[in-house]
């Protein structure tokens, strides 16, 4: 049994709560969760004991209603028992067309930061997946900052995420151990800071920001021009779509969030700084969920012959993380097991855009995927 | 230094020659080159001491002058000393739009083998590069059949690329050692009678079909796909070309073997036979060399979303080839040092679209890139 | 009114039969219906009143059940007072996977076009809609060469699609007036045999082959790049899809009659025969009727520069092609009340891929348009 | 004869001097200009008679020299004669990596306007070519703001291309008439004050900005799909290049400029205010002159059917619009003879994105050419 608790809960996390109903009531397969049932956690075994959100619309109703805004087909009844908590937002809503509402606004960031421990507890909580809005961020230098931070209670320097870390490490100090999987570009397991206090509260971090849409594609494309010596003249990648992470993406500040993560594959698995732009596009309300994206790759192979490809898509974005945090999940309580506190490079060089620690590059998903079944326990597939 | 005899002197071959000499003369970079100045024997080093055709207007020609049909650029000099000589065709060129004269139209195919393995005794020839044009063929099922069919000047039974391998086995046997390159489709690495044969005579098969174009391509976003357990519906592939290969590819035979290969890696990859229809689609003069393709695929994500993705692209195809080909030379010599006779499937794996052996799978190629490397005696690059 | 008789009660007329009713539902708009709700005969005035199919598993049954196969929606009752009736399928299901089943087998043809006109006056029948599957067939030379392979009872000669022309023919000619939609690649409305026998018969023709698809958009693009004066160097237009058109052309005979129509566009439309490769490619059964379309076009820009497009789609086969019948159904019975006998020309510019009479040529759709409005007694809409 | 001079001495007018000397001196054919050899007044007769620029390292160099950083090929000598002059920069190059200088910055606009009409009248003018990089800019409210905004030097309110407008209205007074091409977004042809003061001074207006690249595609397309009534749900057009104007649109201001003029079409096309994301979308270095373009449309098609169709391009940017201008020299030549002064609609309505005047709606660009045709006195090509 692995016992999650959900840091907002929107589309993410509501494909991901009712995609594990119905596999437990089997009418659903394993698709898109990578590790299926090959872990000796199944995927019935994870069950949502908690959830949190800040969108008042939400704040108090059963899962069972909240997730029926994101999926059109029939609600599993399991859903209708767990109530949707009041969590912290600071600014994570702004500029979104919703009415937030946080603890923070009743008591101090300290008060708060209490108040969710001791929930936690009687929750019996081990992980934590935090699929908050995007952020617009500053990582901190040192654990003392963040810790001086909560203390002068100072809202403008913290996210609604960085607050949640550090309520989960004090949780995990506490109990023994937790894991924090952190599904959003705000630097987490590549900020030393954090790495630092995860480390010595027991604390597993799995981050940041989940490896789905088309960067991780670019990623192995990229990896199969480098592997036949072809010199990348340019990358194009554009991504529209319709739900309220693009919205979220057209503050310039939550943008580069995002941008910074994306752009670091091209160095990372070329080995030079191939000239690119990648970044998330636009928002155009009826994609929905179900984002467009274009890729343009031009490079340089044998005789000097220039070749270009342009990849097309249409992309469901929230299934695509919410199957990849059906094992994060159980390898989060592996990971407690283990108990390898910090950021675990192994897992998160495979599941995530931007995998910390932060001294570690990105390689080809294609090998991290066997350098993970290893860490798993598992044998790797091909090699 | 690597001594190679090219088989067909056709476009990839012509780009293979012209692209050696420009980077002998410092004009162009390693571009294109899988293991680039990585191996041991430098690509400087790779020398072509005979080039065979049977196209009668090139036969007899400097190399020089059979270049320039496929290269605007300026030819280098070097290229003027190596004279085209008449090889096999049985039925290689039948419905292209070219006169064809080969050894047999004077003589049987016993006495074609022993004048080919006596000019390549003169010439030294340690590796055979096969670029015929595509071939209708029919495996052999046992060595003795091959023997019989050369012996009984069996033309109807026999491809050039089959008279080819027969020969280089017995230069192989004589001189003590020496490797055949089968870039085209035709099964030879994945025919057990050529295996055997190859084997007891001291014979390296790398084979069979380079791996290039929108295959190797195809294979990497498949694996992408299956590590992340999404649910393949259907895989569409079309291209369409101008070179001579395509318009070979029009006649429906040869179009089979093409076909056979292509197809094996969906099953391969994916662990199931998703239905797919991948086959070279047609031919179109004005685009040349530079084939268009077009990739389409369907598949499952997690809670029964279905994605799509949409993959176009102009690609060379000659320069892609000719690059895997200054790889395979430089690796036929170490293979031969190695002793490692027959066909050899850490090559193999990577290079070609069918790899030899025909009880070896495709493995994705990212992780075969690997494998490879350290056959070749390399660090991995990642793993 | 106007009373519809189909024939052929496969995908397209079953979204074109279950479209209708929900619009009378008021469960649907007019999208798709090119001429909506602008002409004097409204989309609630199209009434099927009888429906003729060869699959020996629809015949007999209500359209009810039949079109169930077709569309996963509620069926709209008013679909269970018709029953599907017996026609003459010829050689049109021969390498389909069903089983066939016609009143040629039970009686000459001469008896079953009696049969026919007989039922027909019954019906009141007054548009005859042709999406049976594509059939290979061979034009008439003249009047006098159908009406004997007829009497002959020549079933090698004639197609189905031919024999009902030929009934329809008698048929208005006995009641003074009728149209047929012929919505498939069969030569008919460009037949001067068929031209002459309807003229003289008071039967309206439209067609030839439903313009849907990636053809009419290409001429489009076509359209588009002829007035700016490029030159276009080559097109090449694949699709594959999974519904019963697609396996029907998987026959090399079929496939001709398909090809022919397409490619004409794109000399009538450049101006000069452009090199292409415009062809129905493949048969993908996943893909259902939501065929994959990819077009490839180079053309040369001011000062000899070279540009390219690429058009993908996905592109729903069925309701494209039973929207444009909404609209000929109606303007049959228009043509029919002005006495315009034989093929239409202002109509079938537009609404046909290979518009009828056949010394006519392609003209942009876009102009097609404003002229077919105008026939129609409309305004155009920009000129 | 048409004598034309050019302002803003770029990517476009390069390709325009030497694409127009390539044909005089018969090494090009008359591919990218629509009109070709139909028009009275020949490709052969425009003549470049005077090039302005505001780069300090193209002023008082030979065009020759000039057009060499942008067309790899040989420069015809005939380049030699036409020295850049010292034009009007204002804020066009601002945030551009140029050295920029203006006559502003020796004297004041009224004293430059006064210079701008002697060298003018010098040179014959009869056409003027605007062509500066994109402005941010706004219109003007009436023609004595203008008037007032010149006189007192009011360099912050007014564009480079506003004060040549000013000066070519005061120049076509003074000598009884010119045209002036504006290429760009900045509004003239569709600004009421400059409309007025075109007409009251012998100045025809073509404008506004160019119509190349993928926004009169998408036009194109859009009327396809609004003529078969298919509902648009959402169209998203990405493009982004290398060229100095792509990197001038990386401004926010100036970006806004180009969004305008390029969202108009959806409403004024399909009828309805379709959602869309239509802007220039980035920078990319190497992708020179070609930018890439990627097109999403999703429609709804009968029965409810939702399609999608994808499009994408390598397009060369100033050749397309360069091709426009040889027929935009003339058709100004020939309004000028006709006397009609101020915007023309009927050549707008082709030949620019945001057709003048304000209060014309942009039209299918297929109908528009027909119009724009029988305007020039030719046959309609299909009408």
């Amino acid at each position: 049994m692995v016992k999650v608790v959900i840091l907002g809960q929107g589309y993410v996390a509501s494909i991901f709560a009712v995609g594990l109903e119905r596999i437990k009531n089997g009418e659903l397969g394993y698709y898109g969760i990578p590790l299926a049932n090959e872990l000796p956690i199944k995927v019935e075994d994870v069950e949502i004991v908690g959830s949190y959100d800040v969108d008042k619309s939400k704040i108090g109703k059963p899962l069972y209603e909240v997730v029926k805004r994101y999926d059109d087909g029939e609600i599993p009844e399991s859903l209708k028992n767990i109530i949707v908590r009041k969590g912290i937002h600071l600014r994570s809503l702004r500029n979104l067309p919703i009415e937030a509402e946080g603890l923070e606004d009743e008591m101090s960031l300290s008060e708060a930061v209490e108040r969710l421990v001791e929930e936690w507890k009687s929750l019996g909580a081990e992980v934590f997946i935090n699929v908050c809005t995007t952020e617009a961020f500053e990582p901190f230098g040192s654990k003392e900052e963040i810790v001086k931070a909560i203390e002068e209670n100072n809202k403008e320097r913290l996210t609604a995420t960085q607050v949640y870390v550090y309520a989960a490490a004090k949780y995990a100090k506490e109990v023994g151990g937790a894991a924090f999987v952190n599904a959003i570009p705000t630097l987490i397991a590549n900020d030393p800071a954090f790495i630092e206090l995860a480390k010595e509260s027991n604390l597993v971090l799995f981050g940041d920001d989940g490896a789905t849409g088309a960067t991780p594609l670019t990623a192995d494309v990229l990896t199969h021009l480098a592997q036949r010596n072809r010199y990348v003249k340019d990358v194009a990648q554009f991504n529209i779509g319709g739900n309220n992470d693009f919205l979220a993406l057209t503050d310039k500040e939550r943008n580069k969030s995002k941008e910074f993560t994306k752009s670091s594959i091209v160095k990372d698995l070329l080995g030079y700084d191939a000239p690119h732009y990648i970044k998330p596009t636009g928002f155009l309300e009826p994609l929905g969920d179900r984002k467009f994206i274009a890729m343009h790759i031009e490079y340089v192979s044998f005789n000097g012959a220039i070749d270009e490809l342009i990849i097309n898509g249409r992309i469901n974005d929230s299934p695509a993380l919410a199957g990849l945090l059906v094992d994060l999940a159980r390898l989060g309580k592996i990971a407690i097991e283990k108990k390898e506190f910090g950021p675990v490079y192994e897992v998160n060089a495979f599941y995530m855009k931007n995998p910390g620690p932060n001294d570690k590059p990105n390689i080809p998903r294609i090998i991290a995927y066997e350098k993970m079944r290893m860490w798993a326990g598992l044998e790797p597939k091909w090699f």
